[in-house]
């Protein structure tokens, strides 16, 4: 069900029976020296593909940038600003609506995109009420997370590069890590990074955010196998709430 | 050189010594029977790959959206407005000079991309007038076209899931062309179609402008070839006035 | 330190020494029966005046309308979009600037406006790379926040209303609460209430969301002193470091 | 009845029966060393006080921040632009409308706003052609503003600050007033201040535009009280003619 | 002068001589059946003309569209809104300066411009400070209008069609006049439309508001010659201060 | 049928019998210097009136300030950008449109427009889907054109101020015309010029992409002639659609 390799000869059946579709949303964003830029779109994609198959939803060619404004000054990372990443998606989820989808399910692998994601929603919401639109990250792995911790998180709300996203990595993407190069950091986050805009460089030369040394994949199985099951009730109650009303 | 499987600790010095960055932008929009919906997409990447092996370039991800006006009331289409993607494309040439980009090249699989192309890239060389913004979509290849075409072109200045372009997919992605279903198509495209909002449904109904069954690799091979010398011609070319000014 | 009832003639100087604004900001938002619907005014007012005393900081006029989505069909709710608050902040945060203000602060009394607040300090802060602009929504609190709550938070990031806030406007506006009207809630809010627009109606018909019946002035000053003694932190440490830096 | 007082369980019936929401208007603005920076954020609210007394209409929080070009390099002035003006106001419009106001009336304390209020009001007029959405700034009180001042005028359309505009305050706010400091000035405005954009310092160093000595409460009650009288007259005017339409 | 007939060999150096365009700015809009629809592009043309003439400007092409809110309904009327006119006006200002010219006045033939005009000029004002912007609508006629005026005026701040601009057509552009069709009307404009938006139809049926067949020439005249005069005055003071501070 | 110096009480029965406004626009730009810098305009009106003529549509004032991006560093250059072309010309089809026209021709001068009035019809076209808005930039000359030239072309889509252009002017407009000044320029422009932003600057001095002096009133004849018949074509044919829609 990749959406990009259908024909629009029978695509609009398939769209009517399935009516969902899955943009896996990225960003490039410097990650350290033991993941790639690329790190979010091949977590959204990987997750993508797995939701997809299971829920018969159709996974949309990814949009690999995102809002990474606190690490837009670290080699490689590329910034979208909000408003454009609103507009775009707010275009997209206008086109897919009219395409007959009645369920547009974004997979973010990166924290960034959720203003805009939400932003996008809602403005797609006011104009079509009887549209679903869902903004996923990693749903409901909170206590999951809590549990297969080692090292203790450099944050309350982020992760970044460190033993929680390099185990994603490690379960989803192994091809694309190199562990040999993990860094083990303790950066010591100020609390006004909360409250005033501060350029991670403020707080980290690395971008890497704890502990990456301790990321398994198994770790990264037991949080992600969650995630996905989230997503796929999310996905199926939304699609049941449709049906439903139709 | 693929941006995104680069790492942000080694990335700055490769950037410097490349100062080159493809941009593969295409579209989702129907393509009659024989071709997918990712048709520009696949075409924009696969080129980009032969223009960035040759040139040193990085290639980033695909930005797999564009803007289909013409065909968004067809099955699969998903269209972007110029506005959303010129404040896109502008985000993105920003933070590709502020990483120490001097060329950024698109490298465009449809035709559709190129007033929000050439609008954004207009934008960037105000703000920064020492920066190489390209916008590329089969440079120069006028008149070998002309030579290999057997049947009439539809229109004098596009093209679509024709002769021409499934030839382009046979030669760069033939595993997506499905040369069974190919047709054969007259469309009778009013003198109106270029000065008045036409869409393409008001003179097809399948999206094919042309004779699709006369497509042949070969073809494909002849014109291809000779818009990745072009670009390359041209990229090569920035580099080097951005070399020679330093 | 009531800015707006200084004059002209002197405020040039206090400016200079104070260096300081800080602007409450709140929400005209249901809030049950028992709480006013300027309650976000109220305590963001509060607040100040009581951050202002000790930091020796001026108090701007409060900004009364906020950002109220989840709740704008609720009857008094005042919804103003992200887009018009975070032009309007701003320019407020321009004009401190050429004033003579190095530090803005937001004390704000509605979690709604954050993703606004944090967007205009993002602008600014590009702009105006030496100020410091924060936004405050009771920092710091969570921990002192679990240990005083009695009943379980209906959702891990956000109370409306409930045993908490009540306690806040007990200990702070006392004179505006009833408590006589307080209800005890318990809503069910969905798991897809994170991660899809889900107006409040679809989970609350009182937009209480808890039991505001708990409540005492006591367990608002428990948390509320914490809150004031965190900004004043961090009010404290802004100014010192642009003084520093100068 | 003042609005941000009320509860959302009450709120609806109330705004049914009243139909008319008062916003005072004013700005932060040099007013000279006789009256504070938020001398016309006072004047408005005084006289929404009084005209929501006589007419039912619910007073909504002050907005206290205004367009103050012309004096926004003076000590104190702080400056929202119109395009932020019109969409804050804008949205605050379409909310009230929602709520069951029929009537939005603002009073303005500042001139400088009515460009944005008026434009603002065309806009939601657009929208909901059965509300009525009025800019109120002292109306139909040039004749005996004519009688009551000694002074002649620095200027046919504006006053600031001068003899006018310090006697409403001493009728309508004397407690924020010192007269002890109170200035005569005559400054000489050129002609080309009319027509070509000219900050204010360039024809004052205090923003008293007049001779305030000559201020007394007696004059300031003779013009304020038929502004009040005209303004309930507007009000009562458009109520009534919501409800005959009905 | 007429700019759009120069060569671009020459009139670099003779803008560097003139430093002035002049803008003749109007409308298209119903003026009753005596009066062509562009009256207010006939009158600033002549205007223009009269003024470039004795002040060595240049004149620029008419913008013979403007805002025309409130006769917008009215049969023959092009309304634009404000927003677009402001950015119209912005650019061709910004292109000016970059030609060299340092005095840009905009004549006026309708009073509808003058907020469009006003907040253009601002704009360019603040990023071009040593630039004269001028937004000229009959600048001092007050007190000979008043001396000139047989019928009383229907509204204290605007004329539509009436004894004076009839005049002003009889004087300035006669050949468009056609008096046998010059109606007297005395449209009752109630208060409220001073203060809230108010479509002209609901007090005029023929948009004419007065006497217009009490207009002569020679009234005319009278107020033109004034008018021009101070037009004069105020674009010789402003390239007078330009020189002065080169 | 000029529309400005109809009146408003007898332009409205017009309007629904000729349901077609025509709009010359054209631009302000160096022609070299034997042309001026109205060149454009110039042409846009004279096509207008012999289009007008022959159909029974209304001319409206033309637009005299377009898009003239590549040559607006040339003197006499007057620049618009494409947003506020856009927006300006979406306002005034609206207000046609709700005047009763129903195909809003635009006869374009000036190729740098045609982005600016293809994206405002397509706007329009979306909102008014029964509204014909047309784009006319010399229709189908292509053929007549390589007949007519006996220099070859400098560039494959665009011409300027050289042997074609100028013998446009020859034919509508040989008062404006200095032939003695006429150049023969070879200008080499580089491939690049069609893909990255290049100002004309980079390959020509004196903005004349030919030669000039070969221009001729009879050649500009023979294509005009096929210009305007084309235009007539298409406008009666897109009233006849119209009409027939009824």
């Amino acid at each position: 069900m990749i959406f990009q390799h259908e024909n629009s000869f029978e695509v609009k059946e398939k769209i009517k029976k399935s009516l969902v579709a899955i943009l896996p949303i990225g960003a490039v964003e410097a990650h350290g020296p033991h993941l790639p830029l690329g790190t979010d779109n091949l977590l959204a994609e990987r997750l993508a593909e797995r939701v997809a198959q299971r829920t018969g939803a159709f996974i949309l060619p990814t949009l690999p940038y995102g809002q990474v404004w606190s690490l837009k000054n670290f080699p490689g990372s590329i910034n979208i600003s909000n408003e454009s990443l609103i507009s775009f998606i707010y275009d997209m989820g206008v086109s897919l609506y009219e395409q007959g989808f009645r369920v547009f399910a974004m997979i973010s692998g990166h924290l960034g995109n959720s203003v805009a994601m939400k932003e996008a929603a809602r403005k797609l919401y006011a104009d079509y009420p009887d549209y679903q639109i869902q903004y996923l990250f990693y749903p409901g792995v909170g206590k999951v997370t809590e549990e297969v911790r080692e090292a203790k998180s450099a944050h309350s709300s982020y992760f970044h590069a460190c033993e929680i996203e390099t185990s994603y990595m490690l379960y989803l993407a192994e091809e694309y890590v190199d562990m040999s190069k993990a860094l083990a950091e303790d950066p010591q986050i100020p609390m006004s990074a909360d409250i005033t805009p501060t350029p991670w460089e403020e707080f980290t030369s690395t971008a890497v955010l704890g502990n990456a040394t301790l990321a398994t994949k198994d770790k990264g199985e037991k949080i992600i196998e969650i995630a996905i099951e989230n997503m796929i009730k999310l996905i199926e109650g939304a699609r049941d709430g449709i049906k439903k009303a139709e």
